[in-house]
């Protein structure tokens, strides 16, 4: 079993994330086989497993430790809610493609897709309910869940909303990304007993990475080439998605992106170019940079503060090598 | 606030479900005030609330009498954890009516649907979390979920399957309809730490009921007509859904159904008509409903067999009348 390169420079991680993969094979074995197939493929198919990275390293923070096998399913259990998001995000964009694999919902059909999501979000309650003996873990697991839905909805409320604002991008996406890494950091120093100084950082340093995580992901959406990243590109724009690129282009120079917008899905290969053209010109994807670059720095300053650890270090070297890629 | 007429001849069992409904119109209060809106309708469209209703009636077996409070969120949860399942539901069937009122997808298409149905989850799991101080029942939730979507995802691995077997279907209503049944009675039951004994009987009980219940609606869709249910018949049928009139009438005619079945979704009207027939002239019905009388009659045995409470003749009752419906 092999995890993601980006965790090679680092052994004892590395052992820990193969653990959890194995988990999380065996979470989905059902007699529903080519689900678990699927959904083992998946896995496979070289997801970073960043929240459970972020979990294990803050689990070491703490005066407690952690029983290895007990980390390993919340690490898995983390990973399980995340794909889930995907499995049903992967079906309102109508996604094709999935980690260089066909979607869930390409293969087997949206109304599998939906099962399928919902499955494994009982998969990551029933590793949740069968690994921690705090009641305070599973209250804050079900807020963090419902505010990412909660973020999920906004997405859907601020579709084709040609007049979206910061505010409203950062709340969405506070929910739909931040939220989960924040609280993949917090529960690690939780889970280990870390000081309440420690537990307070973890999550700050976990909403900053996952803020400058979603903006820079957005970003490549328009300025990634289809050969690059193996996903067809201006797809948050065809879908009414505005991110934060085209917000900040837009925001002086509505008047020139409206007649673009009215068309919805309608956009024409040539229209998608000029508008990508017009966010060029307006310095949309500069700006936006600048503004991921603020929150990872926030985001290593955060680390810094930590106490001295071995971990540490290697958070300060992922978090900075994460956040910096096609830099 | 009004509650479905069935309970009118029970005033505190209406006022406990009437308690159970307000809990559930608060717990859906989002920033997103579109779905909050279209769940309290949905709420309010009459749901007869049977399975917070057997929840409520059970945690009246034991010693220890459970806080109000406390039991109508529980009460709340296992109703959400329905809706949840009815949202996803409408997707893949593409209904467009649920209770007289449009469903959530046609109203605000699917992908909203997706999203509503996961935020129904999160809130059942967080009702769930901050009314219980028992891992065991948290853990309990999580396998009971767990079943009834492996129960969904049977379905679909049974869809157009020609060569479906009773013990297949029996299989499949048990995941999707007795699980969450049978876990209402135990967990009512267990709540209130009821004896060892009640609880499983509670548990048989709840399994009897939502597989009679199960048949007895399936039976509906081949008799029933539009005006007197307010959805479509042959909505099964039509969506490759084999139920138990027709797996029975078919058992020993295959070849006489193999023709029509084998175009799918391409029935007309006329055709659905002469697999009604086929299934009359085979008494796919009264099989049917003899097998629903067989898990109804086991249901209101193990109630008789329960310690004397007026608990005990409401249960009798209520079950008795739900179960006969429109025989």
């Amino acid at each position: 079993m092999a995890v993601h390169p980006l965790w090679e420079k680092y052994p004892d991680l590395k052992k820990d994330l193969i653990e959890t993969k194995k988990v999380m094979d065996k979470s989905v074995k059902i007699r529903n086989k080519d689900i678990t197939q699927a959904l083992q493929l998946f896995f496979e198919a070289g997801g970073k497993l960043l929240r459970p990275a972020y979990f294990l390293l803050f689990s070491k923070f703490g005066d407690a430790d952690m029983p290895e096998k007990k980390a390993h399913r919340v690490a898995a259990s983390l990973e399980i809610l995340h794909v889930a998001t995907l499995v049903h995000d992967d079906i309102i964009d109508d996604s094709p493609m999935r980690r260089s694999l066909p979607s869930i919902q390409a293969t087997y059909g949206q109304d599998i897709a939906v099962y399928t999501g919902d499955f494994l979000f009982t998969v990551y309650f029933h590793l949740l309910a069968t690994s921690t003996r705090s009641f305070r873990t599973i209250e804050m697991n079900a807020n963090s869940m419902k505010r990412i839905l909660v973020g999920e909805l906004d997405q859907m409320n601020l579709r084709f909303n040609t007049k979206i604002t910061v505010k409203q991008y950062f709340q969405h996406i506070k929910g739909k990304t931040a939220q989960l890494f924040e609280f993949a950091c917090f529960e690690g120093a939780h889970f280990s007993d870390s000081s309440k100084m420690v537990q307070l950082t973890a999550k700050r340093i976990g909403y900053n990475i996952g803020m400058a995580f979603q903006i820079m992901d957005d970003i490549l959406d328009y300025k990634a080439t289809e050969s690059d990243m193996q996903k067809p590109v201006f797809e948050d724009l065809k879908n009414g998605y505005y991110t934060l690129p085209l917000i900040l282009a837009m925001e002086k120079h509505h008047e020139e992106f409206a007649p673009y917008l009215e068309k919805r899905t309608d956009l024409s290969d040539t229209e998608l170019q000029e508008v990508r053209d017009l966010i060029a010109k307006y310095e949309g994807i500069e700006k936006a940079e600048a503004i991921a670059e603020r929150f990872t720095d926030r985001a290593l300053a955060g680390i810094k503060k930590l106490p001295d650890r071995e971990e540490k270090e290697i958070l300060y070297d992922i978090t900075a090598t994460l956040l910096k890629r096609n830099n």
